[in-house]
């Protein structure tokens, strides 16, 4: 199935005047990461894309504006595509940040950041689903009349098993159950234990909590891959059920939203994100991911964004500023 | 199958001359924690079980010896059982602080808390199996001419999934699966909503990610429990997920060891300890783990401990102790 974008109706490339970056992770608190990525499009407008501390917040919109030769009167609209953020309490606690920071006259808006996401693989547009499987994973999805569900992205513990976290702990697992006769011998053994330069199966558990972040132990899905590749079971396994835990998240979402029409058959644009699924190698989990929902929804149309998330934020800024414009036209 | 104690050697009860208690729980760190528990027994051994900082080490043990009245010139063995204590180079450096306090002539032996537990069933003779399900989860053998193994105990990332936390982690994420349209409905929703005095599902990544405490997690065991005597499919599904896994650490550990003999049907101890495992419920996780164990092991003798694993520890070095001397009379 071609994998190709669903909306022409923008600029190609799109008008980025500046991005600046800032700030620090925050270890494994959902909600939490302090990276900020400004993104100023088009003259007029600044989008924001990921949690922010109030002042990462401040510094990072200043630096992006100074970037574009622009400043804070110059701006339009802002949205804000924060992780975690599902709650109107949530929103409403970032909007009054911002509100310190931005006039009256500026439109504000914060949505959960694969909302951003969506819109990087749909030009702006808050239509169908998406799918991200990183270091986590989420899939969010929405009606053209404003509906929207999520199914996953509630982290670690709570069964978010495609993720490449997820992916990783179970090839980790593999190793000590391997080592203690629990389970069967795989290459994983071997391999991750080069690869983490360790002797023993034994010191893997002082590796695993001597750092509690998530994206470390996730950094392994390559290593997983490749022992899929060169034919070891568990490995294989392991990959095979993560492609299930993925495909299943995108059908919740779309089950419970009616993407796919009465007759299942209905198109709806299906957006692909993360390290998961971007992987370039024989063992392709995005492709398994796409081949699976396929065969339930045939009118699934896959697209891999040609722009980061951040970008999905400024678009989707762009396209709620059009609308409230267009409204408020018709009002007077 | 009757649960008995495996030897009746020692006096009951023991004399145990007095216990203190020192120090704070560590979350997560495996080997973190500070809880010391000093029990001295009989008038000449002092014994100590849990990981100990240094400071907290050298305050509990002198609270115990004042409280027994004694001091520690009285004292001719120290065990200490730590958990996480895996390495030869953990137990030397725990070794260091004891040899620091106690004057060349005292005995001292670290040991893993496991191994601690096993001897809180055996009267602190190290042959047979345990297997510990609290908040983790491990089992821990030895054979009579000294051969050990150990599978599980490598924490809720490396797949303990038998303990506290694994069940009640996979009831937490089926509360989120069928909020999402990915699992089946299951009572778990309502009553572990009710029991955490949250509103809805979406409430519960909040309240899991608030506090990275496992034990928090674990002590929802006993929600999952009534559910499943409910007759919840979902939740009667995670115990026997549970009890199988449990029942694979201790068979994968007396497998290695062929505690069981080359006919499978020799005698050995089994001795049980942990929360999971104690719940005198309907559903009753440890003897349904037994049942198991004994399908295949039918010489598994199943032991309760009467006393706590710290009383286990006082006992290994009592036998130790003992075992040095006949050694060194020997010798002479």
């Amino acid at each position: 199935m071609p994998i190709m974008p669903f909306s022409d109706a923008l600029p190609d490339p799109l008008p980025v005047l500046a991005r600046a970056v800032a700030g620090c992770s925050n270890h494994n608190s959902v909600g939490g990461v302090l990276f900020v990525h400004a993104i100023v499009l088009d003259v007029n407008f600044l989008y924001i894309t990921e949690t922010a501390a109030r002042e990462t917040l401040e510094q990072v919109m200043a630096d992006a504006l100074s970037k574009s030769g622009s400043n804070r009167s110059a701006v339009r609209a802002v949205c804000l595509a924060v992780s975690g953020v599902n709650h109107p309490t949530d929103q409403q606690r970032i909007l009054t940040w911002l509100r310190d920071i931005f006039p009256t006259q500026v439109k504000l808006y914060v949505r959960n950041d694969a909302v951003a996401a969506l819109a990087s693989g749909t030009m702006g547009k808050l239509h169908g689903c998406v799918l991200i499987a990183g270091t986590g994973t989420i899939a969010y999805g929405f009606t053209e009349d404003g509906r929207e569900a999520r199914a996953a992205g509630a982290g670690p513990v709570l069964g978010d098993w495609g993720s490449g976290y997820g992916i990783a702990a179970l090839a980790l697992t593999a190793v000590i159950r391997a080592h203690d006769g629990r389970g069967p011998h795989t290459m994983l053994t071997s391999t991750i234990l080069q690869t983490l330069g360790l002797s023993s199966a034994d010191e893997l558990i002082g590796w695993t909590y001597a750092d509690p972040s998530w994206a470390r132990i996730a950094a392994l899905v390559p290593v997983v891959v490749s022992c899929a590749e060169a034919g070891d079971e568990v490995a294989n396994k392991i990959l095979k059920e993560a492609v299930q835990e993925l495909a299943l998240s995108v059908k919740a979402v779309v089950q419970r939203l009616g993407l796919c029409g009465a007759d299942r058959k209905n198109s709806f644009p299906l957006v692909m994100v993360g390290g998961v699924l971007e992987a370039n190698q024989r063992w392709d989990i995005g492709r398994e991911v796409m081949d699976f929902i396929s065969k339930d929804y045939p009118g699934a149309h896959p697209i891999r964004p040609k722009v980061e998330p951040a970008v999905g934020a400024a678009l989707l800024a762009l396209n709620e500023f059009m609308k409230e414009c267009v409204q408020e036209a018709y009002r007077r």
